[in-house]
């Protein structure tokens, strides 16, 4: 059977019986019940999610990288030589998410999904080119159908084996020139919101790119006319590989059972082709952050997901994603470690005043 | 001279040329101006507070405890008994705020301002007792201003002996059984608010218990008819012995240049005291989150202060604002860590498309 297939069987609802033990025990602890907030939400999610007491001490950030064809159309502020360029930076530790990875304890696997240029091979550096980048999706799909499926299918396997080697949650990061334009037509495709509502300015592009941008998503849906109960066919038609790569980490942590922090508008995007192939995989996603960028906040309606940090963040590479670490890791350790009202020996609430 | 003059003395204004300085270096890093949001605001802000490359590596919370006479009118879910207790679980290390610092890398710095009970010396415990709880603010004062400015100085000498150990980060924090009704009364006095905008629920009480806060907030203000340009004489009115402490540690990390996190409801409380007796301090101030109580968003508001993280945490001791060394520390390391486009080779922005 397809891995693909495998993991969509795989994935399951939430463990309800986990869900209420955590609640009981959250609210044994020496606080006022629910005073914690969205940490005490987020410590019965993982809960949930796991089937026992949650635990985040080995976040892997996976950071896929592609090229695509739309830049042709001029749609970015940079060059598409930054993703290659970024590429080493990322091998060499001086981006944002090296930094911010050191500093939540997280491992970062870096993977080529489809740069346009061909790399060197080099330690660190995961090879798993589709093509030298998507195909200009304004005049036609972006990939085959068949090169999303592997796609997804390598970034699953990628997860597959963090997993094998004791990963406790997922984040997702990416690297890509032009990513947002796919971002902001698979956002338009799968919730049926307009182009100039779901894009952006990405790394800040200025008004008449802006502008263009949207007439270049317009007419990617137009030439295209992906079905949109079909993420598969979405993501072939305006999609990017190292989308298609975090639509697999998605799908393989949901099947496992392993959170995935999802970062800004392009990690939501392949949050939203992953929950069309498998709905069930929603409850695995935690939304990181809100990214300054519009269609961001569509596509995590959309979800029904509710961001935890809001820093106007719009850098992609996982960088919001590595920053929710830290809020997840503790709420596992406020569930794991804190005192219980009996075994610290306080009182509980008086009986009500008179 | 008095401590308290020569903190005043000797807060001055942000550097603006380290300013600068900071927001031309941010802007040299490996990504697209301002892609970091507020992450980039924050880390110019520390950098223009200590006047130079910003460093949160030695992070002290400062969780002071006080009893409130107060509670005598029946304001709180919980007895009085839990200060006491709660102090003994600070010190075995089972209370919220002791999981976050661990996580967080920081040192606690327990000390007793003046709980009800006489507690026996412990290791850990630092006594700075005023007197056993303050009086009932309902009926007059809180306390004297001797006692108020003793319980400044006595905050800011313990902040400037962390700061003479190599904290570079303060975090306020505070329990005490009824602080929440003199937040209140304290935001009420300084911002003019009436009180049932400022009274919130606290640790949780019922509809009755809440509408009697109000009353008593409403009653310790017609009583005591604070000067609300007199931070001291707003502290004696309405104030605590751990509020004023907090007033001490802010009041030190202007002086010194330290950051000092504030956390929810009280510790904002003791800002807004903090910053009537030397406006200036208030570049020192960042504002960790957005606590459920109604009175922190006006309180911030007065301050002026856009709090980073809205998780609806209402539990104080300091949980939120060492929540956000997180966040201090993600944008320090980001100044100092990240590779420029010129020592990482990266292009930058193409020419304007035609």
């Amino acid at each position: 059977m397809r891995l693909l297939t495998k993991l969509r069987d795989a994935i399951g609802g939430p463990r309800e019986a986990a869900a209420a033990e955590a609640q009981r025990h959250l609210d044994a602890l020496t606080k006022p019940p629910g005073s914690l907030g969205r940490l005490e939400d987020l410590a019965a999610q993982l809960a949930s999610l796991r089937g026992g007491p949650p635990r985040v001490e080995a976040p892997v950030v996976f950071v896929f990288a592609g090229d695509h064809g739309v830049v042709a159309e001029g749609v970015s502020a940079y060059p598409q030589s930054v993703t290659a360029q970024m590429i080493e930076n990322f091998l060499t530790g001086g981006a944002a998410i090296n930094v911010l990875a050191r500093q939540a304890g997280a491992r970062v696997v870096v993977a080529d999904f489809g740069v346009a240029q061909t790399l060197a091979p080099k330690v660190g550096l995961i090879d798993r080119r589709i093509a030298s980048g998507t195909a200009n999706m304004a005049t036609g799909p972006a990939m085959s159908r068949a090169q999303a499926i592997a796609a997804i299918e390598a970034g699953a396997a990628l997860a597959e084996d963090a997993h094998a080697s004791g990963a406790d949650l997922f984040a997702t990061g990416e690297m890509g020139i032009g990513n947002t334009t796919a971002a902001s037509a698979i956002t338009a495709a799968v919730t049926g919101v307009a182009p100039e509502r779901v894009t952006g300015r990405g790394t800040g592009v200025d008004e008449n790119t802006w502008r263009r941008k949207i007439d270049v998503v317009r007419r990617a849906l137009d030439v295209n006319r992906p079905d949109a109960r079909d993420g598969v066919a979405v993501l072939a038609a305006v999609g990017g590989f190292e989308i298609a790569g975090l639509v697999g980490v998605i799908l393989a942590g949901a099947a496992r059972r392993v959170p995935v922090a999802v970062d800004g508008f392009i990690a939501t995007s392949a949050a939203l082709i992953a929950t069309t192939l498998a709905p069930a995989a929603r409850h695995a996603l935690f939304a990181a952050h809100r990214s300054a960028e519009p269609g961001h906040t569509i596509a995590l309606a959309h979800l029904g997901l509710v961001p935890y940090l809001e820093l106007g963040m719009r850098l992609g590479e996982g960088t919001g994603a590595v920053l929710f670490v830290h809020l997840a890791r503790a709420a596992a350790r406020i569930y794991g470690e804190m005192a219980t009202f009996k075994s610290a020996g306080v009182d509980g609430p008086s009986e009500p005043a008179p």
